[in-house]
């Protein structure tokens, strides 16, 4: 099965990241998800980072990774930092297969969901 | 019916403010969508603000407004500055209905559409 990594920005404000690992426990939970392993990254300002996150799930077995990145826009960190991170770690790990995913804001799955919340 | 005000920070990147005017334009076109209208406006670095966004609505003849922060954390943004923005609009328009819900980053329905994203 595969493993979930959800790549946020990072804040300086603690609560800030903390809210992205609540999200992931919440995914982590959802009934019936499909994920081996859920967990949560920044891209910068809080830990682990992205190559972390990419170790630690290869390191426990895992060989199908989706990323999807919890970006509002497509901006440079989506369009680049993040492409160029999961490059360099499929380079150094041919063996472990990462699936970049659309990046939130950019999900056909949203608007819906934005209808959902506000309704 | 009510309408709809979908709250992002707003860029420095017009290319990243397009993105929220065309997720408005996807959640006017989902089906069975029940609201009168639906606008994007930002919180700062775009066009149009809050408060001409409010304002705009009301002068439609809008009395019931759902006011959505397009945000991922609940940072000051979403915990200050458009609660503050709402309430100078309704102190001025006391015939019209704000209601303000939870940020992006806090729905419930997330960690569903996160999955079917990722999925």
């Amino acid at each position: 099965m595969p493993s979930l990594l959800i790549i946020a920005h990072g804040s300086r404000r603690a609560a800030s990241n903390d809210e992205v690992r609540a999200l992931a426990d919440a995914v982590r939970a959802q009934p019936g998800q499909i994920y081996d392993q859920v967990e949560a990254v920044f891209l910068e300002l809080a830990e682990p980072g992205i190559p972390e996150g990419l170790s630690a799930l290869a390191a426990q077995g895992a060989t199908e990774i989706v990323a999807f990145p919890y970006f509002l826009a497509a901006g440079t960190h989506v369009a680049q930092d993040i492409p160029d991170a999961i490059a360099e770690f499929s380079a150094a790990h041919p063996g472990v297969k990462v699936r970049l995913t659309q990046h939130l804001g950019a999900s056909a799955m949203l608007p819906g969901a934005i209808l959902g919340m506000a309704g």
